[in-house]
């Protein structure tokens, strides 16, 4: 039912502790591909990372488990989420970074797992209690789940569209929260005191010259042709972006954004 | 036929490019192996690129098809082209990234691939372009194409040896475009004013100084034992170097650089 | 008898070395899962890694070959070891880096492995040396060595536990060489002349104070909660940290330290 395992972290892919979760999944699923996906999202920002993990989701192939770890509350009492999606499963804390992805799914069941490991670290969750989920629900075994309702998930009450920069990429390019279908070609943004309009795509703008354009996420992102929009317009990661004239925010363009979930 | 897939761009290893197009040939290849070989390439510079992607190559297991992306001109109207170069094959844009491997062939044949997805992201070619001419290529299926001459390819009048850095690793070791083959073990480089002479390897010239070797890709390397040749020598990546009593510039030596390919 | 190879080395993930070894592999040994555990420690710091090591390997699946190399003297006459340690084998230079997970085994082989392939390239042995011989240990063909004594390691007299930062990771967590089953809970530390106590976890703690904890390697950990412990305490990898009144010096610990074996 899931072919594959996406890894969606914050560990940092400097650190061993991706590799010791492959390491772990390995022993469990010896034949399930684990794919790292991502794993230098913001450190400890899963506001940031929710209105990412739907994207970055929206294109790939289905029947794909998304464990997803940006946790700073681990060792608390945060519960635990498997969310099934369209077809994707997603486990991760219940913190909101799986709320986007609950929010936007057109068919969803939203489970707390309460199911724990003999052996649990207090700082490692995403080893020690994340793999073994995931490796039950690829191999369908039962686990101790209670369902949930969507409004009962942490981050239920966040902004359909969330206008900040969410993350930066290699290039300096900088992606916000804000799904492009939610704008007119038109909209015009204000970011570090400059007007930013929109271009299709790089070829389009002058060399130097900021732009903002729908980005191969479905998202909104900010870039210079040849050259860093991060350098250049002195953004970092978390800082608000204006966009220009939006007379109602977000809440009617809701209906908009449900054309970008996979067909 | 082919046997791997070894993806080599400049992406970003911190970045989600490279996941996405695992995840995407995950679907399409599930039984194909697939390694990031190198996702940190300077950033939009195909020109120093395409003399580290045959060094990269060289000493590597054949039947392995290299997916190349270094393509600041995505979107635009430049062609696609696989290379078949005595038993492995490249995919890349042409922008001059695959001009080195082409030429340093014994045996090669270019094809400019016109097949288009039914879909296909402005930005990211990678994912939504090479991955599935990639799995046509290694499933062996028909592919519209139109054979192209190698001095059709972009690049095909760029030097044959590149006095530049190209790349800098780990340990800040400066890797040049330069075949340590086309130059004696007596040639002398200045860099920042500075005579650097050869030595075999690390061990052989006291702690801190600066020294070339050919190094494990069979290029001219810079290096200070036990310390980091890119701050000691305050050289960037696309920085040129200057090699001393060259009397023909690389033209005359073509022809022993041969002995680098893999026998 | 070998389920898996893990890498760890201070390659850089940046750098195409793990994939060059990655792509050797996969000809060598294609069906053998490899997982990239961790490739920036620290460069030349085969000390430090020596108690990274064993502590990254403590909670992982059993049968797993450690593919090991930090190797500043590459290319000189050190030599090789395969080491069989309680189920795992760990494949390195003698140089250390394998002698505290030599130390603490309860069943350990120790060889000193004296083949050496046709083609060795001076600077690459990662490549050239370890693959090969970690296809021949996996494939269980025979291989030229010598046993070699515990005592005989380079390393075999360095302290029991190392009161050192030896890895700093993503969140500007820095890890020590002190194993945590070492310390009572009201152990205290000195570092940049502030005192630091002891917590079970972040959420133990105000934001902004920095504390000490058993990390998900059974390693003191320093840590600032909501913060960047490295940028606080302005410690790098590599500098000492004081462990307030410790009567005897790790000394008379080391049977307590058993304790963090694998069962």
């Amino acid at each position: 039912m899931l072919d594959r395992i996406a890894l969606v972290t914050d560990f940092g892919s400097r650190s061993p502790y991706v590799g010791q979760m492959r390491l772990r999944l390995d022993a469990l699923l010896p034949r399930v591909p684990v794919i790292e996906l991502e794993s230098d999202l913001a450190p400890f920002r899963p506001d940031l990372a929710a209105y990412f993990l739907p994207a970055l989701a929206r294109d790939m192939p289905a029947r794909t488990l998304y464990v997803s770890v940006v946790d700073p509350g681990v060792g608390s009492e945060r519960a635990v989420l498997a969310v099934e999606a369209d077809g994707d499963w997603y486990l991760g804390p219940d913190n909101g970074l799986l709320a986007l992805v609950a929010r936007r799914a057109r068919r969803v069941r939203i489970l707390r797992v309460d199911w724990r490991p003999e052996r649990l670290s207090a700082s490692f969750h995403g080893r020690d209690l994340f793999c073994p989920i995931a490796a039950k629900l690829v191999e369908q075994e039962s686990l101790e789940w209670a369902p949930l309702d969507r409004g009962d998930m942490l981050g239920s009450d966040w902004p359909e569209e969330l206008s900040k920069v969410i993350y930066a990429d290699n290039y300096g390019n900088l992606i916000t929260g804000i799904r492009a279908a939610c704008l007119d070609e038109s909209a015009r943004m204000i970011v570090a005191g400059r007007e930013v309009r929109c271009a299709r795509t790089f070829c389009e703008v002058p060399a130097g010259q900021a732009f903002w354009y729908e980005n191969c996420f479905g998202l909104v992102e900010l870039a210079v042709n040849q050259g860093n929009a991060r350098l250049a317009l002195g953004l970092e990661v978390g800082d608000e972006v204006e966009v220009l004239g939006l007379s109602s925010p977000w809440g009617s363009l809701a209906g908009r954004g449900q054309g970008h979930q996979r067909a």
